[in-house]
């Protein structure tokens, strides 16, 4: 990977604002110690926290500014209000290649609106996904949409199926990724008209991955594809629900292997490996998504996390800039797209679906 | 519990039909010897199986049917054609007053619109939708809709927290039991219009429960609230999502102890205590979803279980049998409803949320 690549942060983002992102910062300088950083908030609060960490002080560049923000803020007006916000400023130094991409962990309606507007979409997408990677039995599995769009029509789980290939091929070296649609059950009849309308057109174009039908919940784990899509709010309760019940089991194991003095002396033994168990499962190795389809790197930090989990969506922000994600996802999908006008598909939609759907589609398409 | 219950079987639902299901049920009944059995099915198949467990032989009546309804039947044409059914005559014999309550481990949809169709829904009640009990930190959570219903609308919600508090009283003892609505966050303004509706007529409304505002995926295991309210298309893909990170924990920990003798040695003295957390993690453990609304007791049994699953399915019905649960139900939803009417509280709905949605329920309710 090249060096030297400039992280943008809003500093002032997540529950614990500058005290999980400055030492998060530090950790991932740390792990990458050729990283630059622009930290953009409340410099009263960030400089103490910034003295701590000397390593990280010398390679970054602290701009102050008194807004931000808020979680509960919505979308519209921190776009409105927030021009001058952390947020706002850490997206303007992407657009204007000061920075290679941002990271924060604030309010994700707002994140997402700024950065569509800032940044633009990729040409030939319309609505950007969240998409971060999950573990599975089989490795790692690539799921999007987390939370961006509530609602999705079928136009938008194809696109997020073109989306999520690329990025599995450019960034976890998939060749051909395996592209699953997250329904109710695996038989064609099954789900909304929108999957069902997605399923067809995804078994009619050609794209960087190879649609492999209908998956269910329980075969996300499993690792059965490559590729998990599905709508913003199925994707965000479903992988919420993940890490609750990672953390359930792990409550319950530990509790067991206290009952009596035998399992504790066999847990005593096994230390190691319950050890290698929890970090294996801790969500804060997976924290970061990306907003796949805004024509920039942009990392959105889940909001709880500390500064572990700030580092790892650093790291992964990292990982996706230096392979030059974002010119080698624009050339795919352009790709992509001047085959599907090629193909004419919407038109060749089958007769089975239903009427009102389609010329929804066709509308849009023309 | 009063004993002498009559269960009512499809013996041909599921994926294992009756080599799940009558084992399944010698196993039930040697539970609850008191258990009476009516076996729908193919007789050549069902008999030579039956012929192995000759105590619940001499519980059972085996009543031939050659129709069976296949699981990847659409609904509508399981009701046309399969009149003759082994899942259609079980039903039967629940409205006929013939059996307590009926098992079926067959197509879902088919399953449920059988149901409503022959046995009714209770009065006031839409559409209902599948209960089913999860384990949480805190103890069992009851959770729906999750599968009945893909789309609903926030009446539809507001019914199923009506009808999961009446559940959670009536069979699992909670005086008040707490309710969520599933969402993407936990501020007001996250979310569907649908989600927002349903949540400030609960905020309203007097029921047997106690309305606890939104919740997220991951509080769902952790048992924040006694009821979990979503739509059927969430709600599956959670409870699926949540099977399959049961089971990919359980193989990283099994892969873990495998790594190094200390921990191989440390799992041999812990056996006992990682075979409890197998048993508590089981979602064998946790089969069985009620069609709750339907005016009887119809339980779905997951298709994929064999016998110890279908088992606990039985058990599942019959604790909601035994506890007269219908007639119990029917009282609590009829006082629910007369309260709404007296409250007017459709016309009541704040003017934030959106006046097309509102309109749509007004209609609804008028």
């Amino acid at each position: 990977m090249s060096g030297h690549l400039t992280i943008a942060l809003d500093a002032m983002g997540g529950d614990m604002g500058p005290d999980a992102v400055i030492p998060g910062a530090a950790l991932a300088l740390s792990k990458t110690p050729s990283l630059k950083f622009m930290i953009f908030g409340d410099e009263s609060r960030i400089k103490p926290i910034l003295d701590r960490y000397p390593e990280l002080a010398a390679s970054s560049r602290l701009i102050h500014t008194d807004s931000y923000v808020s979680s509960d803020e919505k979308p519209g007006a921190a776009l409105r209000n927030g021009k001058k916000s952390s947020m706002r400023l850490a997206i303007n130094a992407v657009a204007e290649k000061q920075a290679d991409c941002v990271v924060s962990g604030g309010n994700t309606g707002a994140l997402m609106v700024m950065a569509k507007l800032v940044l633009k979409c990729l040409p030939g997408i319309e609505r950007p996904a969240i998409a971060s990677l999950l573990p599975t039995m089989e490795g790692e599995t690539v799921m999007l949409d987390l939370g961006a769009n509530l609602e999705c029509d079928s136009e938008m789980l194809v696109q997020f199926a073109i989306l999520g290939s690329v990025y599995a091929r450019v960034v976890r070296g998939h060749a051909q990724p395996t592209v699953g649609l997250l329904n109710i059950g695996s038989e064609d009849m099954k789900g909304h008209d929108e999957i069902k309308i997605a399923a067809q057109i995804l078994n009619q174009i050609k794209f960087p991955g190879k649609y492999a039908g209908f998956i269910e919940g329980n075969d996300i784990p499993m690792g059965k594809v490559d590729v998990v899509v599905t709508d913003g709010f199925t994707g965000n309760v479903a992988l919420k629900t993940a890490e609750g019940v990672s953390k359930l089991i792990s409550g319950m194991l530990k509790r067991s292997l206290k009952k009596s003095p035998l399992a504790m002396l066999g847990a005593f033994l096994a230390q190691g490996a319950l050890k290698n168990l929890k970090k294996e499962t801790d969500p804060r190795l997976y924290n970061g998504g990306m907003f796949l389809g805004v024509d920039g790197v942009c990392v959105k930090s889940h909001g709880g996390m500390d500064h572990v989990g700030f580092a790892n969506a650093i790291n992964y922000a990292y990982e996706i800039a230096a392979k030059n994600f974002n010119v080698r996802v624009a050339a795919e999908i352009a790709e992509v797209m001047s085959q599907e006008k090629d193909l004419g598909l919407y038109e060749n939609l089958s007769q089975s679906t239903s009427g009102d759907e389609e010329s929804k589609l066709q509308e849009k398409v023309s």
